[in-house]
């Protein structure tokens, strides 16, 4: 799909930070990631659960279909690190975090234009109307936001 | 102004992100921005006198005037943490960060929508005919990105 220059420049930042994690990722073994990316702060584990919870909830946020692992959420999103029993190895982790990464991007590439720029899922029709940049699209740039702030924490595991 | 929406968004979320790096920095004494981030890692003092480097690029990359702080990119962007003598304290750097920021909000408010799509200065005619996603609106992009991903360092000095 040939993209509006905007919806282009969003795509293009979401990709590029993916890409990044996922570099940042290849040089880092299990055993890194199951240590703290710094004393007394979250593991990498757990940021890695995290952002994966988080991409895994943009298919209802963005209503493009039902969710794949919502019993993330428990573990990763709704309590701290080490409060929960995790049930996936890291390896597992980074297989899901793979496989919602391509279901995502085979949803973005049917959306049009028009439907980046349509209301997400966690917006009232009326706010909408009075707030039409709380769209889609929006919620790539939060997202991609999102994912560098992390990125930049999970960089210190990196030997 | 009264901005076209993706214009707005790409602000909004960079203003977003300035607002939350100020507030960490609130909660962060001098004494505790001159340690290091993680062991071994960068020292806030650091990262922030980064930052800071980096918008003040910011006038001259997206061609809105000279630089105010030229000075700062031999001691934080051109080379590691402590191998060069610093010349600000951490209150300085504050200062001047909230300086270059209240410089370069004066500089958007200022910026037509056509002149956010203009080419930034670090890519060619010939190139920027090709790719016209190589804009100013998109150098503001890649930087919310950065600041994020540093700000979820900074983030671990917060007692």
């Amino acid at each position: 799909m040939s993209y509006p220059l905007f919806i282009k420049m969003a795509l293009d930042s979401w990709y590029s930070k993916i890409r990044d994690t996922n570099k940042l990722l290849e040089k880092i073994s299990d055993d890194q990631l199951a240590q703290e990316v710094a004393p007394g702060r979250n593991r990498g584990t757990y940021l890695l659960g995290h952002l994966l919870a988080v991409n895994d909830k943009m298919l209802t946020l963005l209503n493009l279909g039902e969710r794949i692992y919502p019993e993330l959420d428990d573990i990763y999103l709704d309590n701290p690190d080490r409060t929960k029993a995790e049930k996936n190895t890291a390896a597992e982790l980074r297989q899901k975090w793979h496989e919602i990464n391509a279901i995502l991007a085979d949803h973005f590439d049917k959306l049009s234009p028009e439907e980046w720029l349509q209301k997400h899922m966690a917006v009232s029709t009326e706010d909408f109307e009075k707030e039409p940049h709380r769209n889609r699209l929006n919620v790539l740039l939060n997202r991609t936001n999102h994912l560098s702030y992390h990125q930049g924490q999970l960089a210190f595991l990196k030997p």
